[in-house]
């Protein structure tokens, strides 16, 4: 008999050679038939792998991410199966699961597969997968498994398992079908039920444009027809709301070849969206006790080399400016926490005067390769809603917890209601990585769970994440679409005080370092922004939308009224405007709703003798008719339904 | 006879050999008194030289910059004999008139001159000018030159003579002194009634560090002692008014060495007050028709070599900055137009969607050498309150006047109300100087002629001082202490729409360029805002300052009552802070009186029982009881009276 430990903590006992697929049935009939692979001690085994020893056994679905890679990792197999039947000469390389489904890799010689060979090879695939084929390992020998790949001519093969060393390669069979494999699959093809050939690419051998170029194969396959519907439906989705698409569609913001990738110029639209942001968080931070400063966007590296930042970022960022006369080198700054340490060196401080809060919306630049480069959310220049807060130690635990306040105020007032959050801590095991006093950082620590617990924050705890000046809080927000985005960062920071020798006297007169919080809600102004066009689809909040109401007059006759109407909504600090073309009313409908505009009014014959509007809201269609300040209230309640007071 | 033509055009007949004075006397013997030196045909005579031919003649007083200059070498002449007496073996170089007074550089051997001299020095100076000894000049062959300073052992004017042609030579005498000299003297020594001698300080011969060192000593002499007194007085509240130094005081700004020279941090005072002009700024734009967009601060050098700039500033500003793995190079951008260009051409435009007004705060960086470097005026990284403005030919006179009315609502509400403005225009001699079509400059020119005058701007015109790309208007103003300082401009651009290939569909549906005009009212924030501080002393407009009243309970026990002032003040937008401390209201006061704040708002006892407050204006005293609404109403009134609705 062996013992096997669950995930729960909980040991049970089974015959020696009982398998994952063995566990499962003895916790319910319905995981067994789920569970589509499996790790042991830490090691990836396969489901049907006859457990030996004492040890932890963790099982995956679907929905785990270890079982996606096993399930998407199988498919490859499948395809290549597949693809070998139309092109019996192809070379197989490798076949990795990816984060959305796998690819293969393959030589096709002379041959070639385009798009309109997708459905035939789907169909193929299925009818493969269909046959239920048991996904089996096996122990090969060095000499064994470089004779069948050369018999076969293939010299990719032949180089992996070069590469490898004798007693570790293993191969994995099914149906007719046999590659060189380190395991981790599901029990069955059966289990595969639809697939997708998603794209094909060139691709070169190991990356290396030196070496042949194969074909690079894209597929993602799901254990339910349903499940890849609403994948491609989503994909669909993705592509209307991707917020380069959306950015120039709205002018919120462009690119310049001439002024240089990744370097966003913000548009008049967009300008004003970011700065309506801005205020709206300036306005919460003033409530909060901030004050804002402002600092150059460069520094002499010297300056970054007393932050450790040019360590860090020095070598593989923008390099250092020159001058023409003067003996000096200054460099594009990454942070703003040094000019912070500056602003507050400018004096002393008493315990009395502390905390200050320092905040600045800071434009930072860092170097990014031209390939890594996507939209707002990859960019070289961008700007941070950062502050730094210094203040003593006893006034950790209640600062953090005003900053979880105030991003969670930031995300309710933008719609994101789905967020988590991660709390970093030291690893407990390597103490000698971190900078700082063990009792300050147990006290930052706790503070930070504590304050997190306080707060009613949905997190998980990971050690060893914390950076090396101190523990932190991230916010991770999902989107309408259930993607993931990194936000808003809080951390602790122990190093630059001591870096920067920043003091302040305490009530026992004595000079002490006090601890910054570096804490930035939206993360960066640039990052936020696509995230939010991609969750809102262009839809923003009511009080954020750079435009709230378009006035559709049904023709010239109504300018009048047109002119008093728009009149009356600004005055409400209404942002609207006026569509007064000659076209038809339907057509103006239209156009706005392709501008996103939440609120159309119609205003004719009718409308001018009542003193009413006529009101459509976007994507809802007409809500009836209202006076204007029945109008301007329902607007003002629509509002207040999120951005609350802070 | 000789015909002598005067600034007014008239000509007068003269006798041959009239003198300037001869002239002046003519026309008033009020005139003549005051005539300290002249020019004829252009060149500077001495207000006794016999002239000979026609010639056109200006004569000039003290009040002149001509005048002042004849009158501080003259003064260098008398201070050099003054030295002389007291060092006989001293041996002189040179000594010229500078912007304010002269100077005279000696080498003393092994002598010294200390403050402690000055009271001597300048006692001696008023009995040898109280001489009323004239200055005449003669010339004086290069050998004779060479002989007499030969013979006096002064290797310094030996070398000057060496450098001069034979028949150039002239020296000037006086009493029993005689220089080297050029000439452009006041008529004799007696009108120079007071004098002050400045500082002494270490200047190399030639300013070559390679020289001898030779002793600078500064002088500055006035024809009345009231002149003297009233500079003295000047200086004085010039050093109290210093930027740097009130910047220190009331906390606005700061340098960090670590940051950078010339890079100022603004600190939490200072960031709000610019926060405050740039809102008042943006508000007016608003209504103006200006559209705010954001840039990133830096830019691919081929950017700048598109827009010119690089050929005006590559090399001695700072230089590019590349990257460690794209082969790209960018700058930081020293102009913000090559940027409003490519958002420019984000989309294309018809004659209909123009003007397009695009506005930023927009952070620029250029090279100062570190010895140029001052305070907030010559930086290294400033703010401009930048606007281009595209628009067709037709538009651009009405768009000019748009930015004169925008510019004197600047200047009022920030209460400067003496200032000058230049209307740059072609030189009409060399007109290959400059880009573009003759008949648009004509335009332009005219457009902006008849715009100052419109608006009823005390302008001069410059020719000449056009920029090759276009005309333009500067704006000088006068401080509180009658200096004069650049701010504003608006200068019309032919060349960039050209370089970045601009264009609109004009009505007859073919491309065309348009104009742009750049402008920026404050010029730069930086400066701006150390003109405002040297002009104000601190004491900004109400509406601008940082904090507009400070509470002042007499002890404690009021704090409730505190609070409530403090609460109703907050809620009518007023900016308020209270003095807590146990301090004695006098001292209150006094503190509040050094830090500027313009109303102070005493609270006891009767106040609280009456619901009033006891008012205090800095500099002024005691203004009575108020109502706590009737204070409210009184600096809502104070606001007003600057700063009007735009």
């Amino acid at each position: 008999m062996i013992n096997i430990t669950l995930p729960d903590g909980s040991v049970k006992e089974f015959e020696k050679n009982s398998t994952a697929i063995d566990v499962a049935k003895s916790i319910s009939e319905g995981l067994a038939r789920n569970v589509i692979s499996a790790s042991f001690n830490g090691a990836t085994v396969e489901t049907t792998t006859p457990l030996t020893t004492d040890g932890s056994l963790v099982l995956y679905t679907f929905n785990d991410a270890e079982g996606k890679k096993a399930f998407w990792h199988s498919s490859a197999h499948v395809l290549a199966q597949t693809i070998l039947e139309f092109h019996p000469t192809a070379k197989l390389t490798i076949g990795p699961a990816i984060d959305n489904g796998f690819y293969y890799d393959i030589d096709l010689g002379n041959e070639m597969i385009s798009e309109k060979d997708f459905p035939k090879i789907e169909k193929r695939f299925l009818e493969l997968a269909r046959g239920k084929h048991e996904f089996t390992m096996r122990s090969v020998s060095k000499a064994d498994a470089l004779s069948l790949y050369k018999g076969e001519n293939n010299p990719y093969k032949v180089e992996l398992i070069e590469g490898l060393i004798d007693g570790d390669i293993t191969f994995c069979d099914h149906d007719n079908f046999t590659d060189l494999c380190r395991g981790g699959h599901i029990p069955n093809t059966g289990l595969i039920k639809a697939i997708k050939i998603m794209n094909v690419a060139g691709a070169y051998w190991r990356g290396d444009e030196k070496n042949n170029q194969l074909t690079r194969i894209y597929g993602i396959s799901f254990p339910k027809q349903k499940l890849l519907t609403e994948y491609l439906e989503l994909l669909e989705e993705a592509k209307k709301r991707d917020h380069r698409k959306l950015g120039k569609e709205l002018e919120l913001f462009t690119f310049s070849q001439k002024v240089g990738q990744g370097l966003p110029l913000w548009l008049p639209k967009g300008a004003a969206l970011r700065s309506r942001l801005e205020d709206f968080l300036k306005d919460a931070q003033k409530k909060a006790g901030y004050e804002m400063v402002m600092t150059p966007h460069i520094g002499q590296k010297e300056l970054y080399v007393t932050s450790g930042h040019y360590a860090k970022y020095g070598e593989d960022s923008f390099q250092p400016i020159t001058t023409p006369k003067d003996d000096e080198e200054f460099l594009l700054k990454p942070m703003n926490c040094p000019h912070h340490c500056e602003v507050y060196n400018f004096k002393p401080y008493s315990y009395k005067d502390l905390p200050k809060r320092f905040a600045e919306f800071g434009t930072v630049y860092r170097y990014e390769q031209s390939g890594e480069l996507h939209g707002l959310t990859r960019v070289r220049g961008f700007t941070q809603d950062d502050a730094h807060i210094f203040c003593t130690p006893d006034q950790l635990d209640q600062e953090f917890k005003n900053v979880i306040d105030l991003v969670l105020y930031v995300f309710g007032s933008l719609g994101f209601e789905d967020f988590t959050a991660q709390v970093s801590i030291r690893d407990m095991d390597n103490l000698e990585k971190y900078i700082g006093d063990p009792d300050t950082w147990d006290k930052a620590e706790n503070a930070i769970i504590s304050a997190a617990t306080d707060k009613g924050l949905n997190f998980v705890i990971e050690e060893g994440e914390a950076a090396f000046y101190g523990p932190k809080l991230d916010f991770m927000v999902k989107d309408a679409l259930g993607r993931s985005w990194q936000l808003g960062t809080i951390q602790v920071d122990y190093t630059l005080p001591e870096r920067f020798d920043l003091t302040y006297k305490g009530s026992d007169n004595q000079l002490h370092r006090p601890v910054m919080i570096h804490r930035a809600p939206f993360g960066s102004m640039e990052r936020f922004i696509a995230v939010l066009l991609e969750h809102t689809g262009g839809n923003f909040p009511l009080w954020l939308t750079p435009e709230q109401v378009i006035v559709l007059p049904i023709s010239e006759k109504y300018q009048k009224y047109t002119e008093k109407v728009l009149h009356l909504l600004e005055n409400s600090e209404i942002r609207a405007l006026v569509d007064n073309r000659s076209e038809k009313t339907g057509r103006k409908i239209r156009d706005a709703e392709v501008s996103k505009i939440p609120f159309m009014v119609i205003v004719g014959e009718k409308e001018e003798k009542e003193g009413t509007v006529s009101v459509r809201k976007h994507g809802e269609g007409d809500l009836g008719t209202f006076t204007i300040d029945e109008f301007i209230s329902l607007i003002e309640e629509e509002i207040k339904k999120i951005k609350v007071e802070f």
